[in-house]
């Protein structure tokens, strides 16, 4: 069975390879005409609409950068809805507001084609290795056919619920990783303008309950001031921004993320976009007229 | 040499008896009679007064509520300061604001007499077992002097800078608890609400960037219900208070901190207060009109 894929950027581009290295029949279709020469010389098939593609496989990937992106590429004109036979099974693994992956399914499913929504975590270079986490939302039927065809992209495939649980958990991992490394540059913050060492402060409390993943990643950033991406503060304002939207469409109260967003702004506003998200520190040092840098 | 030690409280009197049992000459001061009775028991001398304590010993050990409880012990009248010779090291192990640990530091000095910080993290069980985290701050050399000692209620005794560095970093460790049990708290919540299984949201993120020692410590109490403390919603007040006035004395920006105080001002106004502090969720459950607990 020939796999669609749709969206040949900087994680597509890497996974739709691992399909190819597992040896399966891929035809692609992105708009950087660069990248799908770039599958081509691997060995895929291209195919000129994600109308064409669609007509071509039982099974469609999309990985796109925001839910506008795959109502456009699923639902628009010459879109895969329009070559899609039915039985088709469309996997969003793009990071997308859940509510947008429901209605999209719900499309969907008027045609008899299947939806799960799969967005990953992990970035670039787990994309590269192959080490992607997959959350899952779906009928569970689906992701058990589906799992072993995931698992050539991923170190893990989890399935979490209904269509649109795969975005709930993503969603749910940004909101506590943004503030989480905003409750560490917070206390590092205060631990430097209170007089001490902000390096021993951490080693100090790192490894009781304080200690997380985002501390012991984050905390050597900021401290040896190396804010190279990693994860673009711009993609998580993509990120809280569906978080935002989702939680207020189902009334959950968000205050932090909410704080978090403004928190990113600023940083936009300062030209820190572009910088990994460990570049929140940067809001409380401005803010605070400090670093936490390590005292000599 | 004789070790003072005054405040004979949860925390208090079985880090005492661990002293005792390693073969410590101890002199205890408490106004809880039944306390200093029972450390007598286990070997103990008493004292009426800190003064009448601190005459007899070379080094004083306080372990008390809040930082007036500690300036009163030490500075007040029949306090540490009136009986103690120059030379005596008193080490408050309180958890208290840093300004007022460098400021009875800065009393004590003008009398010959020296001073530790070294607040703890752990708790009741680990005060038990002598294994709680001490952070200590002062003079290099009396750390030196007194690691053994520290060892012995203690499974690590860090260093962390000047005197008042150790109340920093326990007060950057609290920050970074609250907020991360928010964090928790406000993922699982807008979990539940979008229609997912909060338990599985959980599994799904817990092995990646958003994993903490928070989140496996409370998302499972708050997933079953339990909210026994551990650490209790009016401590974590009593500590984040302290954290707002020690971040606004150094003009540092602590505005989740600020978050966090007015939720939990919340929780105590619901008779939360004496529960462990994983029932932040509360907060968010009351507002959203649901709980986390997992789909049956």
């Amino acid at each position: 069975m020939k796999i669609g894929f749709i969206g040949l950027g900087i994680m597509g581009r890497p996974m739709a390879k691992n399909l190819l290295k597992a040896g399966h029949e891929l035809v692609v279709f992105d708009f950087n005409k660069e990248a799908v020469a770039d599958l081509v010389s691997n060995g895929a098939a291209s195919a000129e609409t994600g109308k064409d593609l669609a007509s071509q496989c039982g099974v469609v990937i999309t990985m796109l950068p925001n839910s506008p992106h795959v109502r456009a590429a699923v639902l628009g004109g010459n879109g895969v809805a329009e070559g899609a036979k039915p039985g088709t099974v469309v996997i969003d693994m793009s990071s997308i507001d859940p509510t947008e992956s429901r209605a999209i399914g719900a499309e969907l499913e008027k045609l008899g084609i299947d939806m799960l929504d799969a967005p990953v975590s992990g970035g670039e270079p787990k994309a590269i290795d192959g080490t992607l986490s997959v959350m899952v939302g779906g009928k569970k039927e689906l992701f058990d056919k589906y799992y072993d065809m995931l698992m050539v992209m991923a170190g893990s495939v989890v399935y979490v619920g209904e269509l649109g649980a795969g975005n709930v958990a993503k969603l749910a991992n940004q909101i506590v990783v943004a503030v989480n490394i905003a409750a560490v540059s917070e206390a590092l913050t205060f631990a430097k303008k209170a007089g001490t060492d902000p390096e021993l402060v951490y080693q100090a409390i790192r490894g009781g309950l304080a200690g997380s993943t985002v501390m012991d990643a984050k905390a050597p950033m900021m401290l040896n001031r190396n804010f190279k991406p990693g994860f673009r503060i711009e993609l998580h304002i993509k990120d809280l921004n569906n978080a935002l939207n989702a939680a207020h469409n189902v009334s959950s109260p968000v205050p932090l993320t909410g704080q978090l967003m403004e928190i990113m702004q600023g940083l936009k506003a300062d030209g820190f976009d572009k910088e990994d998200h460990s570049s929140i520190v940067k809001y409380y040092e401005k803010i605070a007229n400090t670093t936490v840098e390590p005292q000599k």
